[in-house]
Order: structure tokens, then sequence, then C-alpha cells
């Protein structure tokens, strides 16, 4: 754990000192709180981020006036990099060989990080955040499918919420083990993708569930 | 919430009017565990269990000197469930429909009940009940998938550890979900069972994270 640093109260009038303070403070704030998510979750208590970080809860809070706020700005850099998935596979000019690599990667981070997908899935009220990100990935995902079903490769009868089913999967297969999570996850991943891709042999299957990606951020983590 | 009857208290020397009262009391505290763990998971207080029952934490825990204990008891039923399900399973005479049956069925009872899956996957330390139907389970489990594997309808490189996988996947799937639960687990079972066929079209897949059922029992529920 970081030593607190003897500066690190506010000094009233100290001007570019108390700015470098808070910059400081915060980074160690944000680094603290996704180690502290990765390794048990986002319902860690803010005390023990706090703890973890160095600085008082009072600062905290100062920071970072809700928890939701908090999660929001923890966890923007993975956000930006399944965005970075989604526009990738689009580009790729195989459209099967896309929608296969954006399940991987982003079960993978899954995988990588159980306080991310917790967060991923969750509902802040309050916090608009992530809204954005996430109707972009939505549409950026149905054309996703689309493209792969349009080439043949995934079968017609798979349907936009099944996306919703393989990150529950996983999320249920990483939160279960321990230093397998990856392994077992890329097992998973590689059972549900055999069964997306059309081929002569695919059989019917039980309806779609009819999860919204929207309606399923309103579920437990 | 069931009213408190007035004779609950014991009353000593009262005989066969205790042993009656006894018996009483613990028919309700099993009741209402099974309700609140069916509704919140294993989790659940202790003090809220008794509340729902109508008794004092006392009582409850003179009776279930353990919270495993009182876990254990309170899903013998299902238990047992599970293991006709095996057993019926096992005398099909298609290997295939066997083993489809068991994960559509088990997978059933999951997500009715999300209190059972996290029992049935926890260990609880000084508790050996469920020991032995794990034992059974198991043994059970690796036949069922020798037969179907030897009948040729189940892929060769399906893994008996797969079968826990399967289970954490849809734990995930219905502790996520709502009132789609039951829906999304068959439809995630469907693709499950659509990738396990041994088919002209099967390719390879990542290897077996090896998980050992036995070893999954540790992992946070």
């Amino acid at each position: 754990m970081p030593a607190q640093p003897s500066h690190n109260a506010p000094r009233p009038g100290s001007g570019p000192a108390l700015r470098a303070d808070a910059r400081e403070n915060r980074e160690r704030i944000l680094r603290a709180a996704r180690e502290a998510y990765a390794l048990h979750g986002i319902d860690v208590p803010i005390s023990a981020i706090a703890r973890r970080a160095g600085v008082g809860v009072a600062i905290l809070y100062r920071r970072f006036p809700s928890r939701g706020l908090l999660i929001t700005e923890a966890f923007a850099e993975q956000l930006a990099e399944c965005a970075g998935v989604l526009d990738e596979a689009l580009e790729d000019p195989d459209p099967w060989r896309g929608f296969c690599t954006v399940f991987r990667k982003v079960c993978a981070m899954q995988a990588a990080d159980r306080g991310f997908t917790h967060a991923f899935l969750s509902r802040f009220p309050g916090e608009t955040a992530y809204a954005g990100e996430r109707d972009r990935a939505e549409e950026g995902l149905a054309l996703l499918v689309r493209r792969a079903q349009k080439a043949g490769a995934l079968r017609p009868d798979f349907d936009i919420s099944d996306v919703v089913l393989v990150l529950l999967a996983n999320s249920g297969v990483v939160n279960g083990t321990g230093p397998e999570a990856a392994a077992a996850s890329r097992r998973l991943v590689g059972y549900l993708l055999e069964s997306f891709r059309a081929t002569p042999c695919v059989r019917p299957l039980p309806p779609p569930a009819g999860l919204e990606l929207d309606r399923l951020h309103q579920a437990p983590g």
C-alpha cells in the first residue's frame, strides 16, 4: 500500500500545489478502485478503496461524490477498449472473423477483470456516462450480426439478445472459477461460437429470451 | 409472513407437545429458508430466515446449529431430484437424449431457484452431507458422457469438466436476468447442446479448462 504523502491535506490558497495534489490523489484513487474492483467486484466498500489508495474517505468523496461516478471513471479506459474492439471487428473484411473476434476479446476482458463485467452490466442511477457507450455498442453489435448473417456465416436465428446471453454466461464462468477463469472462458466461448456458426448441421433452437441489452442493465450483477 | 403461534416457546416437561412444536418449527424454518434462498441466494442472514419463519433466532440455532446444516437440509429434496434425473437419464435407451435431458432439467432447476445453484456449488466446511451426493453425481455424469460418446452422438472432445462449465454459465444467465431467467436458460442450454453434438461440421475447440467438479466447489458462488 502506498504511503500517504505528508502534503496530502488541502492547504487553502496554495494554488498550483493544491491542483497537483488533487490530480495525484485522483489517479491514486482510480488505480486503487480498479485493483479493488478487479479483485472483489464493485461491491467493495468505499472505505476499502480509500485505504488502498492511502487517502482519507473524505478526500475520496470530494473527488468522486458518488459511487457510480467512481466506477464510471475507473473503467473509462476499458470501455474505450471495448469500443475499439467493435470498430476493428466491423472493419474486418471477413464478417465471421470479425464477429468471433468481438466475443473472444470482450469475454477475455471479462475473464481478466471481474469488476469490469459487473460495472458494464450494472445501472447506476444518476450516472449517464455509460449510456452513450452502450447505445453505440448496441448499434455496432447489431451491424456485426447482420453482416455475418448476410454472409451466410452466422445462423439466421441468432438474435441480438444472444449477445447478452454470452456475456452473462461468461460472467458466471468467470465468477465461479479461480485461476482457471481465462481457460474456462475460452472454452465456453469456443463452444458458443461453434453453435452460432451457420452449417448444414444446425438444428432449431428454443426461442430467444428477448432480453433487451438495455433491459438487462437493470439486473443485479 | 406467517403469524407466530402462541405455543411457540418450548415448555419444559411438556413431552410430546414439545416434540410436536419442535417438528413444526423445523418445517417452518426449512420452508422459510427455501423461500429466502430462492429469492436472495444463500447469503441471506439467519435472522431474516428466523423472521420469515416467525421463530426466534435462538430457536433456529437450536434446530440448526450451523448455517451449512440449514442449507443442506433445506435443499435435500432438490438434491434427491437431481439424483433422480441422472438415474432416469442413465436408463434412457437413447444415450444422446439422456445426456440432453440431464442438462435441460438441471439447468431448469437452477433457473427456478437461484439458492439451489449457490448451495450446490458451495462448500461448507464441516458439512459432509453433500459430499456423498456429489461423488455419486460425478460418477453418474462420467458414465452418461462415455455412453453418449460411445454412441457417436457426443463430440469426442467433450470433457467431463465441461459439465461444470455449463452449470456455471447457466448460473450467470440466471443470476443476471429477472423474469426472463427460464427462457434465457433454455436458449443457452439449446445453444450449448448444439455445440456438444457430434456432427460432420464440428471444428476443434480451445482445450478444456480442466476444472475438477470437486475443485469447483471451492469457488465463490
